[in-house]
């Protein structure tokens, strides 16, 4: 199971042709891990644009001097700290997607970048989802209070927030599956390069 | 990337004697694939404690007449529920272990056991870890309220529940882990014996 130490090498390195890779890729296979690149870098920026939206709506909730804040909220808090850090890695993500789709070699030596996706993929997924629930959770509760008679436009916007959350949560989802797929290829094959 | 069709149908019928196998399969295999299953089998009957006990534990959380009950809050009601569908789960799938570990062919054909299992695991690993995250932040929101200054046993006893769906969601999440690289073998090999 382990993968090959010597191939995985040419990864990471200035080796930015792949004309120069040691073992035979045909172009069709290029073209479709190419494709399959673009496609894992649109989910990233769908995730991105839900957190970072997530994030934004939360931090600006806020509706005059006497209106409830985020801050004053713990779980509130929380699902603006996991939003942000997705935010963050799906950014550090989609520049490592661009520099690979467009330099033809991954950012990380090959055995770690498959793995280093896949593994932050799934915990950051638990991470926005178990975040979302908590806030879900919170937001309903706070329905039933004075908080939300008094202010309901700041509980509609949380609900906003976490709502997108889902969302982030969903194509952060899909994009794990697909980091998954690599990862299996790369233990199949020993490259990123499909079957 | 499919599954060899042929191969798996070999598992789910009833051939029970791993002799009849059409590939040969040495006994340092299948003496691994059954520790691999045993040690399954016992992550599953530890997901399977925690998680009955923590829907025992919300489920008897009353405390007199004047006491809150669990089904007055839509958060426990969910914790319950996850849990109660994750110790059925377990069940299910400890028997379908030991039928495994016992006649040595899967229950359901190989493709489908292999798949189902990890499917589920990754689900229900998600959707426990969810349900405890509400619960947590409920238990938090409640934490300052009367309801846990006059029954501080029922907030007790809801922490508890809680911090169980934790524990049973670990396991469940080691589970997967487990389940995930008997897939990656039967990608592999065409079946789930080892490398």
């Amino acid at each position: 199971m382990r993968s090959p130490q010597p191939h995985a090498l040419r990864n990471g390195g200035d080796n930015r042709s792949p004309s120069h890779h040691p073992r035979f890729h045909s172009t069709v296979a290029e073209h479709k891990l190419r494709r399959f690149n673009s496609l894992i870098l649109v989910f990233r920026l769908t995730s991105f644009s839900f957190s970072l939206a997530s994030s934004v709506f939360m931090l600006t909730n806020t509706r005059g001097s006497d209106s409830p804040r985020w801050y004053h909220y713990d779980t509130f808090r929380f699902v603006l700290a996991a939003n942000a850090i997705v935010a963050f890695y799906s950014m550090f993500e989609m520049g490592a997607s661009v520099w690979e789709i467009s330099r033809g070699a991954t950012l990380f030596p090959e055995v770690l970048q498959v793995w280093f996706d896949f593994g932050h993929d799934q915990v950051f997924a638990y991470l926005l989802l178990s975040t979302s629930a908590a806030g879900t959770s919170m937001a309903r509760t706070l329905r039933g209070t004075d908080t939300c008679i008094a202010n309901n436009a700041f509980c509609i916007q949380s609900d906003i927030a976490i709502a997108l959350g889902y969302a982030a949560f969903l194509f952060l989802g899909f994009t794990s599956l697909l980091t998954g797929f690599r990862v299996v290829c790369f233990i199949i094959n020993g490259s990123r390069f499909h079957l």
